[in-house]
């Protein structure tokens, strides 16, 4: 029930080396990887373990290929970018092992009669789908998701269980939306009237390009008056504020906890480690590689990476850092009264 | 079937220069209105733009309505916060644009036979009501959500799709929470006995007031014995956590990713930038403004603006910075040192 | 209806001077409690307040014991940790007060023919549970949770409503879960090939512990090839993230907001404040405790309390702070330079 590992490389593509007929039962990290498994080097500095490897098979890069093919036996399956491939031949495996879910309509959901639903398309238990909704072919929308009036889902998307997908918003092809993500719910915007908050409206929309995926509870607000914008091949992780207005450019990635303020313009290719903030109405330019834990205020125009996060110390050690931070002025007077001390004294001296 | 201007002035206010019987399509800000809209100028510096403005009409301040309408030919509705006017008109519009929610119980809604739901209210597919909860006129309950047994939803509330609000807390008149938010789980109260945690009850509710807005999967405890109160006005973003018993005042806002640890005791009109966090037990006086991503560790009595994140800065300068405030107790004695030093070479040569 | 003072003793153990026939209503803290309430004394600070106490009866410890009896009128329970004590008594109290949920699968629940539900178990409405799925006895899934395919759900766990529990990840007995919280969504694992992000199947699991609780709007990561794992006794409070294949070891504690990066391996008995973020791949001593709002970047091999962040000021004084910690290499050149010149000085002086 395995897969043969020509097929394989008959789907992905690379240069086998090897016997064709092996059945491998899954992928597996070197550090795993069984007589059956087919395992990746995809760091040159793990070749020892790899030579070492008990794996059925191995893809591995050309640079590395001569010094493992020396001491491992199995079959090897050479490519540029071994991780890639790695990528790949997990999505096969899963695939394999995979239970479709079933298509169709489950009598439990309550889908409104002007929405137009793919015959294609999974619609799980206790889903709502509202009026004018389109889902398209191939998509799945696991049970207790909501999809809301207008809302237009692309082909191909699979929404995990208990996703909110709010009236007009839409997404494209291949999309993966996980449990809890909010996408479409109101923008935070107010006007102060005399220490009240009057809301405004919110009336535009969220639309979210081709292959977007967005984690576990995350929320991505709709606009005030034009739309959020999510290009395509963005990644989002779990638990990520994205605020009204936003435009974030394509294959763009955002680790887990990340928040973007409202109208925060954001590059292409840019990375954000877990719980980067970003304030709002910002630009940041393509390839702009933002660490954990750092506040951006200010718009950042070239490519890079920054950082802006306490260092950790021991408690003790880190209140004695911390008091000397909140009187770093008056340390920077001490220096300029000293400074001016020496240069008397040099004064004197060279009398 | 747009909106004749003179009825929007007639409902909001203002005073009307021009034709009233203009047809107005909706609202847009200057950098997008054309001949339909109506537009807002909030803020003087735009006035050259709003000179230009091909909107059909304006909303503007006393200040800017002479030197706009020497040149602006449209209707203009002068008064005196035209931000508010912007919001109050943003609702109008949306409203025209609404198709209301029917009345009534879906009939996939699972309500116990002794809540009490008011006939002008809307309960959407797949919501559970349990027993003894109350839902208030107008109120309108989305698909999926979740009201548990002896809840209160006041008069005119709004549940997104898939909110979860728990047995016996209550929201006053006109509140709105979105998808995903959870009002009233169990706080977080343990003892540790040898290491391991036991569990106390929480048995407090959420007392909510009156025009209170939650958003996309903010979560309020519970009170572990006294309630956790928030009080009219109040307005939540997104990924907000607010711990057991707090108590915050009327009319603050806090931004998205803010958190709030138990029994913090927060004032009225204060305002909480994004990924702020405040340490439990504190008390924050009223007026008080927390910046973005800036840690309350301690009581705040004093009104004021109160800021503490790091600065970001390219990552090699990052580097250098933090390694500095690691040893800024050190670069303090060097000082320290130096200053005797000086005052030794100062007598020195004083003698 | 209350509870006679003799059989909580019975049951919490303690030593009981005074009256057991005393009903009691509830528990309350020394601040509240009336004449038919027990509190507790867990801090010897307020004795006093103890002593003047009108409540029915007082757990304390033995060192507060005597001088409380000299003033306290009431009955009391004396036992060495009144606090956990307390924790219980809060339990107590609490399951008088519950209405226990019905047992039996409600009728709109959609349960799967193979799924395997205990006959004491009680499934709410709209909940969802997949193929091969097994339910404990004693647990309650409340309404529109989800259950995937496969998944073990230990005896007497307790889901909140809208609770989302994917495909083959499993939960020991008394497992708590609240709203919102999703467990064994996809981790966040791509590899980049050319500026595109291609997807790792996620195919591990979340194994989690016995007594384990979870807070609302919580996420947890399945594994990429290998599990996640959450070992007994951990708790974590709300919109907390863990990323795939994080190891967090048993009776950690995590307050809210908490984030955790894929594949660290967290001790046991260590507690996080709220907000600390973890990044991935690092490894975690026992008992090592991190303060709220700090960032851990390297592994942490030695107990201990560690924290980092900015402290808070006011604005102008932050900027004043903050502009200097940008500078503080020049800061550092200048000390350099002063050091020179003043050795030169001495030299000259000493000639």
């Amino acid at each position: 029930m395995g897969t043969r590992l020509g097929e394989l490389v008959e789907r992905l593509g690379g240069n086998l080396v090897g016997d064709p007929n092996i059945e491998l039962v899954g992928i597996a990290p070197l550090s795993d990887a069984g007589v059956s498994h087919i395992t990746f080097l995809s760091n040159s500095k793990f070749r020892t373990e790899a030579q070492a490897s008990q794996a059925a098979a191995m893809i591995l890069s050309p640079a590395d290929d001569a010094l493992v093919a020396a001491v491992f036996k199995g079959a090897r399956v050479v490519t540029p970018n071994p991780y890639v491939y790695f990528a790949r031949a997990s999505q096969w495996f899963a695939a394999q092992a995979e239970i479709a879910p079933p298509v169709g309509i489950h009598p439990s959901a309550v889908v409104d009669p002007s929405a137009t639903i793919a015959p294609s398309a999974s619609i799980g238990p206790h889903v709502t789908i509202e009026a004018e909704a389109v889902i398209g072919a191939d998509a799945v929308i696991k049970a207790g998701s909501f999809i809301g009036r207008g809302a237009v889902i692309g082909a191909g998307c699979r929404f995990s269980a208990n996703v909110t997908f709010h009236a007009f918003c839409q997404i494209g092809a291949r999309g993966i939306i996980h449990s809890g993500a909010v996408i479409g719910g109101d923008g935070f915007g107010f006007a102060n009237e005399g220490g009240r908050w009057v809301k405004i409206a919110q009336t535009g929309r969220v639309m979210i390009g081709e292959d977007v995926d967005i984690g576990s509870n995350t929320s991505i607000d709709r606009g005030a008056l034009a739309d959020t914008v999510i290009e395509d091949g963005v990644k989002l992780d779990n638990q990520i504020q994205i605020g009204h207005n936003c435009h974030i450019g394509a294959h763009t990635a955002m680790a887990g906890c990340v928040g973007v303020a409202g109208s925060a313009i954001i590059g292409k290719h840019c990375t954000f480690g877990g719980a980067a903030m970003v304030l709002g109405h910002l630009t940041i330019a393509d390839n702009v590689h933002i660490s954990s834990g750092s506040m951006v205020t200010r718009s950042m125009h070239e490519a890079g990476q920054y950082t802006g996060f306490y260092p950790l110390a021991k408690n003790a050690e880190w209140e004695k850092s911390a008091a000397i931070v909140r009187n770093l002025g008056s340390m920077r007077e001490k220096i300029r009264s000293m400074e001016k001390t020496i240069a008397a004294l040099s004064a004197k001296l060279d009398c």
